[in-house]
């Protein structure tokens, strides 16, 4: 179930250290070690999966259902005035860690910590109409 | 389950425009009338919800699982190098339209469009122990 060389497998199995917010069969919510605001948390689940879109579906929905519970109790116990919920994906999309992980990062306020921001020059977006057509499941 | 004066319930209800990707008996996707890169799609419940942490489970699951198969498909049609997935919620934390949505933001090249920074001045955070006492469920 866990992968050799894996930061995140190695917490699971407690050879290394993490602040422990919740775990159950699935997954495993603790501290980010390097956080963005107070509070902010990662939750994994307990098998290897590299990211997000290789992520069986049973896990992706534990990961989103505990990530609400971990909102819930945060704003009763830190009070935030908002929360931001990412994953990132692959080296270019600001990955480190390459176990799938969804960061829960409370928001005090909106000029510190985490931001996001649409910051594209809309001149190089191609045509909507032609990415709909790729694009359409 | 419409709710007035939502956009997204209007683009659901096709009251108004949107780019449909995909859509099943819960969910709707379509992509982002402002995107952040080509190809950025925002998936949303069919039935009203704020923000995430009051999403019922049921729609939480099917947008992550739905969510899935956009970025599958976005690596095959649109061979971006990442993805990041984010949720924003309340106005702090830079939530526009307040029915739940995931963003899909497929990630060409790391230094344009959508960025993640850990760019909290660590000094201002409190006690780790302290966080992880007052947040363990």
């Amino acid at each position: 179930m866990n992968e050799s060389n894996c930061l995140f497998c190695d917490i699971i199995a407690q050879k290394k250290p993490s602040k422990k917010i919740y775990e159950n069969d699935l997954v495993y919510a603790f501290l980010d070690a390097s956080p963005n605001s107070d509070g902010h948390t990662l939750v994994i689940p307990k098998k290897h999966f590299e990211y997000y879109s290789v992520t069986d579906d049973e896990y992706l929905a534990e990961v989103a259902k505990v990530g609400k519970l971990i909102a819930q109790k945060m704003y009763q116990a830190l009070k935030p005035a908002g929360i931001n919920y990412v994953s990132n994906e692959k080296n270019e999309a600001f990955q480190k860690v390459f176990h799938y992980h969804l960061h829960i990062i409370p928001k005090y306020q909106k000029d510190e910590g985490y931001s996001f921001k649409l910051n594209v020059d809309q001149g190089k977006l191609i045509d909507l109409a032609a990415i709909q057509t790729t694009l359409t499941l």
